[in-house]
């Protein structure tokens, strides 16, 4: 089953915690055991797992992820000029796949399912498929 | 289903837009509605999503994370000389999950799957694995 | 299918290969043809498919992912110091997604599936999810 969902950005790099939003999706399709895949289908803005307790840690991610891929380079080309942007994306990932157990998504007591924006403010999507064993 | 491909890349580092080939085996799965996972069986070579629209993004791309993971290293140990190109693909994936609707990957407008060859030029192979809802 | 397995690790960065344990729970599922995905429920640890050969490559990655994401930073907020664990984590990923053909993984000649330890040692954990065609 596949669901599609929208959000709103405000910041240039933000990580937005949508594990409620997921696991709402989840217990709506009805399927008890299986995975789901979360998708991003922007390539300036990903989908990571990460810690879902001290907000610093997404501080000190977003600082460091700006260090090792830097906004402004001497020698990037492309015009748009937010190559950080589809750097960071790479490395966080365009999806996180998680398994599905009695209906819920099967995380570790300190991970939670974040969008990761690194090009906002903007409106944004995602989509969260959800298949049965 | 699964399907086998081949490419022969032509530099050492390479972004190569597959996309066009991964719809064209989504496509002949005869699967309609379910995910596909693109698979990369080498230690050196990953894929990933990202824009298929300005070139000079895979140019930058590639640029930045040649400084961030250097050929060289002094305190490299790995006799093959090509650690860099281990941690490229770690950082870019072996294999990305897209979800298929209607027959066809459900790619955002500006998304493109890439093979990404980090230590080329060379014969490579990857999977497309499509699995039904 | 889905299965729980435990292990120790011995080092605060450590790749331990789990290739054998994965292989056997596939096998163990029953299942012939279909997807495994490998996850890690930690924020700290992650999942990686490298080389299983030279056991230098392992030396090479952990040692320029320390670099790139240093231990202390003078702008690191997170309280718990490890800041860096989680960023090596989102690098190389949460779960790995291997295709299952015949029975078994189809891993690359040189492929082996990791659990990543970033902040260890500790006890940690995974599962094995295996998904029929």
């Amino acid at each position: 089953m596949l669901f599609h969902e929208k959000l709103r950005t405000s910041k240039r790099d933000e990580m937005i915690d949508i594990t409620r939003q997921a696991a709402a999706l989840i217990a709506r399709s009805g399927i008890r055991d299986g995975i789901a895949i979360v998708y991003c289908p922007h390539t300036t803005a990903g989908i990571a797992i990460n810690e879902n307790a001290d907000p610093d840690v997404k501080h000190d991610v977003l600082l460091r992820l700006d260090e090792v891929y830097p906004w402004t380079h001497p020698e990037y080309r492309h015009a748009e000029g937010n190559t950080a942007s589809h750097l960071k994306a790479i490395t966080t990932g365009t999806s996180q796949t998680v398994v599905v157990a009695d209906g819920r998504p099967l995380l570790g007591r300190w991970q939670g399912i974040y969008f990761c924006e690194f090009d906002g403010p903007r409106e944004r999507e995602y989509y969260v498929k959800v298949m049965a064993d």
